[in-house]
C-alpha cells in the first residue's frame, strides 16, 4: 500500500515542494516533507530513460469504456494484463500463471477496498472485522471505516485480535511491511473458516527486499506507485486465484469508478514492457543500469548513509533486517525498505522532534498503532531533499533539548 | 451520470464487439449492443482531428501523487482545473466564477458517491435517505446501496417520497435526465432544512440540449466520457460552491483512491483546450466544423431519423421536447437526448421484444424504476451500428408477435 494520505497533517499544506514536483532545494528553514511515501527518486531515472518510455495517445484513442466484454474484468486493457504477467514472470515476485485472474483498480488503494467488498458482499448481521498486526499502514483504518459500511469494520491490531477477538474476520498481511519493513505472515490462528486474508505486496520488489519466492496467496495486489514510481497514473492490479472473488472486485470498481483509466493503464503497459525489454536484451553481466538492480543500489545507498547518522547520533535506532538469497538477483541481499522506520531511544514524540529541531516532517507511530517513540520516515524523496535530510539529522544532538 | 453497467445483463457478454472498440459492421445474427451509453459516436470526429489533439507524456512525467498541496482538492492538476472552467466559460453551461471549488473525480460515478459521502459524513444514527425522481438512472440504486453504508441508503422515487417518506434526505437531479432527456428541477418540497441537492448534469452540453442559462447549484458534476467523449479516461469534475463541502469530496476520493490519474488530467485538459481554441479562433460564421455544434448536428440528424421509424411504425412512441433558447448557439433548438426513451403501445417487456426480434439489446423500463413498456436505446453507438439498428427496427410489424 502507499504510505499516503496527503492531507492527514494539516500542517504539511505550507511545506516546500520536496516531494516530487519541487524543482529546487529547500533552503534550511523550509520543513522537508518526508511524510508521505511519494516516489520522486524514481524520477532520475525515468528521465534517463528518455524517448524510449514516452507515451503517445491520439485525440480519438482509448475512448470507450469497454476493454473486453468477455474478460471477467471488462474495463482491464488487454495490454496491461500482458504487461503484468510478463513483469512478475521477469522478477519472480509473483505467481501469474495457471488460472490467475488480474483486476485492475485506481491504485491498490481501491483494490484493498475491492478485496474488503469482495469477501464480505452481500454480507450478514454483523461485520467482518478487518485487522492487520501493528504496526500497520495508517490508512486502513479511515480506508476501512470512512464509509461506514455494515460489511466490515476496521478492528485494529491483528495480535490483539488473536487473543480476544472473535467472529469472521479479514487480515491484512503486508509484507514487506508499511511502515517497518518487516517480513509477515498472517498472524491470527485457528480459526477454521472464519478468517480470510488479504495481501498487500506493494513493496514486495528487488530494490526494496530480497525476492524469496513468487508470492502464491489468494489475494495479493501491487501497484504501479511503488514498484516503477508513477504514483499519479493511480495504477494497481490484483493477482486473484478464485474467479468468482476476481469478478467481485471488478463489479466493486466497476460500482466505484465505472472502470479504470485506460491512459494510465496503457501508459504502465508500455513502461513495464521497456523494464522486460532491457532486461531480455541485456547482453553484459553488468546489469547496474536497469531498472530494479539502479534502484536498489540507490536505496542501499541511502540505507548505509542513513545508518551511518543514525548510529552516530547515538538517539535514534533503526531496524536491523536479515540477509536472504534473492531469486532475482542471485545473490544474497539486504531489505532497503522505503520508509525508515526511526525510534528514539527515550519517551518521546519523535515526529515532534524532529519537525521541531529539524523541521523534518514524518509521520508518529502513533497512526501505525504502536507508539510515538516511533516515526516513518520516507527514503524515496528526491536525492536532495534526501541528502539535506541526513544534513540535518546529523545536527541533533539531544532528543530533550531543542536547539 | 454516464449511463453504465456494462456487466448489469449477462447476456451482453456475447455481443459484438459493436461499441466503441469493434472495427466491423455486425453481422444481421448479432446483437447490437445499445445498452450502454459508450460515446463511439465521437470517435470519428476526433479522428478527424488529426494531431491537434494528441498527447506526449514521458516516462518521467506526471509521476507525484500530489498536484498542488495548497488546493482544497491536492490531487487536482492546475491544468484541467483551468480547462474546466474555460471550457464552462465558453459553453456558457455552468457558472465557475466566483469561489466555486473544482474537485476531480475518477469519472462522475466517483463524484456522485463523494457528493453523498460529503453531505452525510460523519453520519448519525439513521442514515440518510437517496432518493431521484422516476425514471431514474439505473445505476444510481447500486452505486448508493453496494457497500451498505450507514450514512446514506438508496430509497428510491422522489414523487414517492414527497408524499410518504421523512427524515434528512438527498435528492439528486439528474437533468437533462438519463434515461428521458427531460428538464428537471428538484421533486421534494417543503421539508426545511431536511434536504439537500446534488445536481448531476452531465448531459447538460449544447449537443443534447438547449443551454438555458448557466447552471448554479450548490454541487453539480459533469463528466468527460459525454461532454467529449473520452470515456475511457475515467474523468468527471465537480463544481462545489462551499469549501468545506469540496473538502470533504476531495477527501472522499482521496480515501476511495489516493487521487486521480494524471495521465487523464493532462490529457483532458489539453482536449478540452482544443475545443475551446477552436472556438475562439473560429473567424467564419460557419460553425458547423466546431465540436459541439458538429455533434448536435450529428445528433439530430439521428433523432430525425429514428423519429421516423418510429413513426412509421405505430407500435413504439418517443418523449417530444420543447423547442427553447440556447444561448451557446443563440437560436431556439430541440433536445436531442443521448437515450431515445422508447415505450410500447402495447403492455409487453420492451427490452424482450427488441432483443428477441431484432436483437438489439436495450435497458427495461424496470432498471429505472418504472415499468418494462419502457426501453433505454443508446443514442452514442458508432454511425454503422446505429444505421443497423434503425434498419432492424423498421423491420418491427408487430410487438406481440415473433417474426
Amino acid at each position: 500500500m502507499c504510505g499516503e494520505n496527503p492531507t492527514s497533517n494539516s500542517k504539511t499544506s505550507s511545506v516546500s515542494p520536496a516531494n516530487g514536483n519541487g524543482c529546487t532545494i529547500p533552503p534550511s528553514d523550509h520543513v522537508l516533507n518526508l511524510e508521505q511515501g511519494d516516489p520522486a527518486v524514481y524520477e532520475s531515472y525515468w528521465r534517463k530513460m528518455g524517448d524510449k518510455c514516452t507515451m503517445v495517445i491520439s485525440g480519438s484513442e482509448l475512448m470507450s469504456y469497454i476493454s473486453d466484454f468477455t474478460s471477467v474484468c471488462w474495463f482491464l486493457e488487454p495490454a496491461l494484463e500482458a504487461a503484468v504477467r510478463r513483469l512478475h514472470r521477469t522478477v519472480g515476485n509473483a505467481v501469474v500463471d495457471g488460472d490467475r485472474h488480474i483486476v485492475v483498480g485506481t491504485g491498490s488503494t481501491q483494490l484493498y477496498q475491492a478485496a474488503l467488498y469482495a469477501l464480505t458482499s452481500p454480507g450478514g448481521p454483523e461485520p467482518f472485522s478487518v485487522v492487520s498486526a501493528a504496526p500497520y499502514y495508517s490508512s486502513y483504518p479511515d480506508e476501512t471505516d470512512y464509509i461506514r459500511s455494515a460489511l466490515y469494520k476496521w478492528t485494529g491490531d491483528a495480535y490483539t485480535f488473536n487473543k480476544t477477538g472473535h467472529g469472521p474476520y479479514i487480515e491484512v498481511v503486508n509484507t514487506p511491511n508499511n511502515p517497518d519493513g518487516t517480513l509477515r505472515e498472517a498472524v491470527v490462528k485457528n480459526r477454521g473458516d472464519q478468517g480470510k486474508l488479504i495481501h498487500d505486496l506493494a513493496y514486495y520488489w528487488p530494490q526494496y527486499t530480497p525476492i524469496t519466492r513468487p508470492a502464491d496467496h489468494d489475494i495479493m495486489y501491487f501497484t504501479f506507485s511503488k514498484s516503477t514510481g508513477h504514483a499519479g497514473s493511480r495504477i494497481g492490479w490484483a493477482i486473484v486465484k478464485d474467479k468468482e472473488v476476481a469478478r467481485k472486485m471488478s463489479k466493486f470498481v466497476e460500482l466505484s469508478s465505472l472502470g479504470v483509466s485506460k491512459d494510465s493503464q496503457q501508459r504502465a503497459a508500455k513502461i513495464m514492457g521497456v523494464i522486460c525489454d532491457d532486461y531480455e536484451n541485456c547482453k553484459s553481466t553488468d546489469n547496474s543500469e536497469l531498472f530494479f538492480d539502479h534502484c536498489r543500489q540507490i536505496m542501499a545507498d541511502r540505507w548505509e548513509r542513513l545508518r551511518k547518522v543514525v548510529e552516530q547520533s547515538v538517539i535514534f535506532s533503526l531496524p536491523n533486517y536479515p540477509q536472504k538469497y534473492c531469486i532475482f538477483s542471485g545473490e544474497s541481499t539486504e531489505p532497503y525498505p522505503a520508509f525508515a522506520w526511526m525510534e528514539a531511544n527515550e519517551d518521546v514524540d519523535t515526529e515532534k522532534v524532529l519537525r521541531g529541531q529539524i523541521k523534518v516532517q514524518g509521520r508518529t507511530g502513533r497512526r501505525f498503532g504502536v507508539d510515538q517513540r516511533y516515526v516513518r520516515i520516507s527514503m524515496l524523496s528526491r536525492e536532495d531533499v534526501f541528502n539535506k535530510f541526513l544534513e540535518r539529522l546529523s545536527t541533533i544532538k539531544s532528543v530533550t533539548n531543542g536547539h
